[in-house]
């Protein structure tokens, strides 16, 4: 069978997410929950916005997937995020055991595989570095910016 | 000067709040944060009242102190919990920048000093160990009543 939606389109859909962040004058970082091939929720960085620091990406669309589902725990559920996540959402990914995890970019000084995969759940399967050159590119034309 | 307020004391407002989690049933967590010796928000985990992996006693009490102070970065606050923060927690009270972290008992297999103090700021000091016995003896007072 055709698969229609893969990793790459889905994560071009995080990418839509991260570039509502840059509009926004946040860090861009976009993620969604994929639930049988089926977006069921969104979220984007609004740590500025929201004077938040806990308001990144990953905890705005685990917190509305589980609304969605009505289940605080995302079994068969996906996590597609543009940037490798931080120590703190790692943590909330493992604490809502969500199946897998696809991330885009590499964070080397503040995402969480510096500790380890241990960090998310032992049965959470983990890919990274889908569309890695879009997603970094995100990050390096907002920081660029910022250097203007 | 007599020093009315002490660690201790503060820990003990930690601990009503967790008294609160536990009459709602869930696992008996409290934080508080402190400023200029005033207590300027405080929280009790409610993942379960919430359905939200992510509404730990920390995460309420950061973003409330945030809110507060009008400041998502709080500086010269110390955050007092009962119990030691999870991976999750640890790396939110990290982007938070919180002065000071003072945590009661032990969490041995969910607790973030598995993976060293260096989930936290750098600057941040950290000091445990504040009235464990109390602490720890809602936590077993908990699971006991579970396991009845």
């Amino acid at each position: 069978m055709l698969k229609v939606y893969d990793d790459d389109w889905f994560m071009q859909q995080a990418i839509a997410q991260a570039e509502l962040a840059a509009a926004a004058g946040e860090i861009p970082v976009g993620a969604i929950v994929v639930s049988n091939e089926r977006i069921i929720a969104r979220g984007h960085n609004q740590t500025e916005q929201l004077n938040d620091v806990t308001a990144h990406a990953e905890i705005i669309a685990l917190t509305a997937a589980a609304n969605y589902l009505g289940d605080k725990y995302l079994h068969d559920c996906t996590l597609y995020v543009t940037l490798e996540p931080c120590v703190m959402c790692a943590g909330a990914l493992a604490w809502a055991q969500v199946s897998r995890v696809v991330y885009g970019a590499n964070d080397d000084k503040r995402g969480f595989m510096r500790f380890g995969r241990e960090l998310l759940h032992p049965k959470t399967k983990l890919e990274f570095g889908v569309l890695h050159e879009s997603c970094g590119a995100l990050m390096s034309r907002f920081f660029e910016g910022k250097r203007r």
